[in-house]
């Protein structure tokens, strides 16, 4: 089992890492009040595991999926914590994907100024990304994660038995993430690189999660709160990613941030932030789990949902974060005509 | 003007209190995206003067009263929040008392994760208690401020303008807590004890509200988040106090704390917490604004709702906060029992 501890302005959170961490979560629940939050899903397949490892805890399952990731789930969360008569240092426990984690954090986040949050990642995404760092949301009127906190969970625990029962597809989103933190972070590059005949091992699935959780632990640690810049880094892709997610929204979001990074390549290259090589090396890494890029033919459509994006901080510029060399990135934003313009890229695909 | 300097693990505030701090106000946020979240009442008295201070400001008007203090108003806020495009680094002004306070303060917290966030308080209550201190929340299923979030506002405008305009049942709230301060702290005590036959004075009230302030910021810097316990202080009398509001709901805020103090001072003296003398001086200061304790009969329900308290750890006991002697409190757990007959001696008032 691996260890990565978070050190946050606001409160430190450990990561454990390993065969093994689903039994330590049962340990660490062991005599505690404890409320699971799940959703369908997980709960068919772990309906016995969950019973066994959390004896004592109630299990609140709500409908699977990321149309779910609402007003109305996050309130049916908070109803039943309060019917549960849950107090102020009871534990959540977010057992499933990035919505799951999202949205039980900011429950706990919410309820009655915040109770003790344990996050339990199903997913490779999830683990890579969403369960450590403290970002919880919802989505609301068609704005991704417009209602949120950050609100650190006091431990997260990645099992990578969890990887068995995950669909390709999952795996496929999950490597979005993972190829993000490849073209950030030189150690998961390499890893990568060694290791990319061999993205169906869940053995090697999970050594590169926990390259990409030291990384992101890192950065999370010197940024907690988006204020000094240097977590946007983690936005590489999802810009554009977030736009076509809201666009079409039946991919998932990892593909989406896989289909962002290839087209924001283009704009490094052509805005002149990378060489003409790296961008095409971004691709390369972007190949490995989406070969094939759809066609999105609707470019204002595009363009308007990622003017709504959280990261613009200026009117009608569209603020996207590039590929700018190994280990580096930058920030820039465009002004919207000229965004929609490589947007029409889309329009075939890489096809 | 007098400044006031808090430094929280979350992000520092200051607070400006004085005849002018509504100006600072609108010079602060000129040039800025602003957005100011009001109430009806205070749009009325203060429509000219707002525009005015914030000329390019959006203005959010929400109906006033404690019962607005709920979700559906919330979602107003923040609908209107979208609807005006703000970003994370907009301003949100609350502006009007701690209702407008606490939910402006929770859009605020939870829009993008965090807008940049002002308070100008208009009640005496709001000044010397909910302003200060980052706790935000709105009420929910018949529970006080059980959704919410510690968020600090980057600036507090105390300005002692607003106090001509406020009803003398409003002074009479704002005394509450200004009482509950004065137990707690020797120096605002010895402040209220050499000017308590010049209440009605509103110059003297600012000078008060000043002296409550500096104490209640030294308290949050020490316990931001309720956490190492001594910010628990500051609930003096609110566990009672609270649930009486449930339960009734007629009167405001700061009566209920008197009343909840006048109730607890009784516990304090039977628990062996304080000495008789010192309860008997608790309860003269609760009577420099509410000389008349009124009659609770339903001792039953006021239980129910204590038990629903934030503040209780353990299910089936009522956590209470008790003065001890001068400028100490203590702790303390009842069980549920035990507390409902402490309960009934409010069943015939003090008349």
């Amino acid at each position: 089992m691996q260890t990565i501890e978070l050190h946050t302005q606001s409160r430190p959170s450990t990561v454990l890492c390993g065969a093994g961490a689903l039994d330590a979560a049962g340990e660490y629940l062991a005599g505690k009040d404890a409320f699971v939050v799940t959703d369908s899903n997980v709960y068919r397949l772990y309906k016995e595991r969950i019973a066994e490892v959390f004896p004592a805890a109630r299990v609140c399952v709500v409908p699977a999926g990321e149309r779910h990731k609402n007003k109305n789930t996050l309130f049916r969360i908070l109803d039943e914590m309060l019917d549960a008569r849950l107090r102020r240092n009871s534990f959540v426990a977010a057992l499933g994907g990035g919505v799951i984690g999202d949205m039980a954090g900011l429950a706990a986040a919410l309820y009655m100024r915040g109770t003790r949050l344990i996050q339990i990642p199903t997913t490779l995404l999830a683990q890579v990304d969403s369960s450590v760092g403290g970002k919880t949301a919802v989505d609301y009127r068609g704005v991704k994660n417009v209602l949120g906190a950050f609100y650190q969970p006091e431990r997260v625990f990645c099992d990578p038995l969890f990887f068995r029962t995950l669909p390709p597809r999952e795996i496929r989103c999950g490597l979005g993430e993972v190829i993000k933190t490849a073209v950030l972070d030189p150690a998961t590059g390499d890893l990568l690189e060694a290791g990319k005949d061999r993205l169906r091992d869940l053995g090697f699935l999970h050594e590169l999660a926990c390259s990409c959780i030291r990384f992101k632990a890192k950065v999370v640690e010197a940024d907690e709160r988006e204020t000094t810049g240097l977590r946007k880094c983690l936005n590489l892709g999802h810009t554009t990613g977030h736009a076509l997610e809201l666009l079409c929204g039946r991919r998932s979001h990892g593909e989406y941030v896989l289909i962002g990074m290839w087209l924001e390549s283009f704009i490094a290259e052509e805005e002149g932030v990378c060489t003409p090589a790296y961008a095409a090396h971004v691709r390369s890494l972007v190949a490995l789990a989406e070969p094939r890029i759809p066609a999105f033919p609707n470019a204002e459509e595009g363009l308007r949902f990622a003017l709504l994006d959280k990261k613009n901080t200026e009117s009608g510029q569209v603020s996207l974060v590039l590929p700018k060399a190994r280990g580096e990135y930058a920030e820039l934003s465009l002004p919207a005509e000229r965004y929609r313009g490589y947007l029409c890229r889309l329009q075939g695909g890489n096809a």
